[in-house]
């Protein structure tokens, strides 16, 4: 099957190669011409803009985007719509929060185009393993795309999860759920780190993916982060979030779902990049205010 | 090798019956027969008491204890230690408190006798995956009771962390992961749940399971779980915790970890089991107060 | 002054009579009449319909209006922009999402007319206490309508934080802060309920009045609400929530705020609500699933 | 009355100056010499030691502790009960677990002496206002002392709780809902601070008293440490806890009671005293491992 593909970043460039390595046509843009270069060495067909990546393609057209959220994907799709045809498809690969994707499935749909969200898992490990991918949109757009959900994703690893928007939610709710995990083994490690006793802590990941309850992949790459560097030496405190966990919060706080470990490990996160917390300051002075308790000076 | 055990329940069985499919010689107590006659018909010695299980093993004598926490390892451990000699072994297999065990580990000291705490995960699968075991205390002691631990253990599956109570330290800290893990996936699946989508949850949690971040041996359960009762008819809202969870967070306070995720894990059992939560009418009557914001009556 | 107040609720309707107390004179309007004529008898002039209502203003128009956050904000305002003038004003003097209020505003500044966004507190003490108000927006606007907020308020009760949407924002912030602090007292509260001492709770709360450093109007509330009734019998454990909750961990989010106490707080209100928690029935489930753990039935 | 007072603190000190105002007799005894020789200069007797001040009292024999919990509280109690006689009493007004006074007394209570344990609440305004005290112990011992209570407590500004321990824990639940509403107030105050308004933080704290449903004490100390300060410039983002908060996550896990806010509360200050977080290393390289995400180096 031949493809348009939009945007060859860290997670796109080893999309298209697994597309290739399983026998689909790609042809491929990308803002810097670098990664277009490399991909056309692995085989794919080089595109100068979308209209020239547009006419490369023949019969139902499919462009998949891999782009970052908000404008980049808001100006793409504009793009596209006006370049593609009736019943053409645009996936939209990326992490966008899907209460925008329904709103943009609908701007498209108006012009007879089919838009699919497909959230997709498994980061730079994908192109070894395949990308876990969850996706949403209209049934028979779905199916046509089929052959190309198969080629990226491992073994039963692909689900339409059911109208436009349903991918993005899914995905939203998997990184939602990567939060918690991952705050869970977090909190878990540093209490033995901080234990009097000298645990090895790379040791114990490792046999803890033997038979545990916790064993996961989350924890294979806890050990693989600890090899040779159990003290995480070099590592700066600091945890950035990329806007999957706030759209999860937000959802719960619509559904009337209490998602208190989800939300914990956002502010978690937040808190790993305060360097001057005025709610601590106000918290010490607060306590010097009504007990006479020293305020620590800057 | 030829150990004692004592405690047959839900896991000591089937713990027993692994070591005599490894070629070991178990003898067996239990406060009741009928457990006795079943190991014993899967070739397990059977004892009438402790004495008489004393009295059956040779040599450097190790028993392992597989009985709630609390008074029965205590009553178990002040009767052993009165029948072994100096340089025998009891490992402790269940979840103790580790500053308890700490306590205790020094007292059987002071007969000269071994005290091994060993935590063991892997619930009623451990029979056929094997038991993960993390176990602490004296070297010698540890290394005289390694056939055991192997071949309970999946391969690479146990390890010594430190000395004595650093066993039951991390499997503590396991199971308060294993909460907050268990958490995530909980407030995950009800966002999804609660989404205007109708999403096959069974399916996504075995999608998920290919290459998503968020794959875990707890997400394959929740795929079983959920087969054929995506809806979890005729199971009550009701989460009851065994006792690891609380000495977890107590722990992470003694130690100054912000353990957000975990505790709120714990919590949200407590919530799961309150009918009549006196803070919850307490908020109900406040806002009547204030704002005469009806109250629901009973 | 005379003044337009549309909205004669809860809240409405004794903001009007505390300024007839104060001399102004007020032109009233809801949607039902039996509360125009219960403020009529006590001073204000009916009218029928909004027309109604800014026809019987003189001068620089003001109108003040206390109806729900949504869709009656929405459709007031849209009318009285079409009814008023250059100059005039409208005060929103109830709960709205300050995002909202902002893009309002703009819409209501491109006709001329003043939009002053007033979060009101004090509830139903407001008439004998005064009501504590923060409002936003033009600079001009705000001081013409000074006299209003004087007597609507305590001495020294009133504020102007700044640009249009900073009342409703601070508002907001004073509402999270309430939720916050309702729980911490609730949480307390059922502490010393469950503990094996017989506590008179109300005579605490009163002796806590005196001196202590968690005293204030919530905790003499908490003492009115268990005077005869410490049982706090025939109150559901069933917490309403009116949208400030959620709108202030929207915004704690936005600000990168790690709202770890508030948030709980909302969420906790949703699990008072919860019969049948989907999450807890997964918890129970997965629990069953690697411990053998019975499950409770329905 | 003639009373002993041993601990001549931040708290200590004050105490016997308003006990010497309301015209007790006060010995006094303080392990440095100044505070003696200042309390001396207001009117009380100095003491030697603890022997001394014993032989300085006559009749039934009332003695105030008010020094550090753990050790200082336990070497006092214990050289106190050998000097003391049946009947007489000694007041722990200081904070200790009331797990641990419920054993103090019991031992106390072996040679006849009464213990009362007292929470005292009102830090360094206590002198000025009065200490708000709620105290358990044996209902005669405390009528004895009641004349002390009084003096030190505003009007209606003291209580006896129950039996001994349930003044410390009623104390210790007070705490605990000063660090949730402590809390809440900073997260709201952080939010307004980060807000796209210029707020003026103190002003708004100063009109929140009038008439808000927030007003409280600990609202007017805001404004204090406020004034002239509303950047808290010079005090660093550094959050001490005494242990109060510590005693009440612990004793509502032991009652079941779903304590998220005062939890989150303590999690907050350990997370402000941490410079090189474990967690957050560890949640930031988990992000490298499985999404190739930027680790920020140190």
């Amino acid at each position: 099957m031949k493809i348009g593909f939009v945007g060859l970043g860290k997670m796109g460039g080893k999309m298209v190669e697994r597309l290739l390595n399983h026998g689909h046509e790609v042809v491929v843009y990308n803002l810097t011409s670098k990664e277009v270069d490399e991909a056309v060495s692995k085989g794919a067909v080089a595109a100068k803009d979308l209209t020239d990546l547009v006419g490369k393609l023949d019969g139902r057209k499919l462009v998949w985007l891999m782009v970052p959220a908000g404008k980049p994907v808001e100006e793409n799709i504009a793009e596209l719509v006006s370049l593609l045809s009736k019943d053409d498809i645009i996936v939209d690969g990326g992490n966008s929060y899907w209460r925008e994707t329904v709103e943009r499935g609908k701007k498209v749909a108006e012009k007879g185009i089919h838009y699919i969200d497909c959230g997709t898992s498994g980061g730079v490990w994908g192109l070894q393993n395949g990308y876990c991918l969850m996706y949403g949109g209209e049934k028979g757009a779905c199916d046509f795309a089929e052959p190309i959900f198969k080629a990226l994703a491992p073994e039963n690893g692909y689900i339409r999860c059911g109208e436009s928007g349903s991918g993005h939610m899914v995905k939203m709710v998997h990184n939602g759920i990567e939060y918690g995990m991952m705050q869970a083994y977090a909190e878990g490690f540093e209490i033995m780190k901080k234990s009097p006793y000298d645990v090895d802590l790379e040791k114990i990941s490792r046999v803890w993916m033997q038979g545990s309850v916790v064993r996961s992949w989350l924890l294979e790459l806890i050990g693989n982060a600890l090899e040779g560097n159990e003290e995480l030496d070099g590592i700066k405190p600091y945890v950035s979030d990329s806007g999957e966990g706030r759209w999860t919060v937000q959802t719960a706080i619509d559904f009337d779902v209490p998602a208190h470990a989800i939300t914990a490990s956002l502010f978690t996160r937040f808190e790993s990049r305060e360097n001057d917390s005025y709610a601590y300051k106000l918290l010490s002075a607060m306590r010097n205010q009504f007990g006479g308790h020293e305020i620590k000076k800057d």
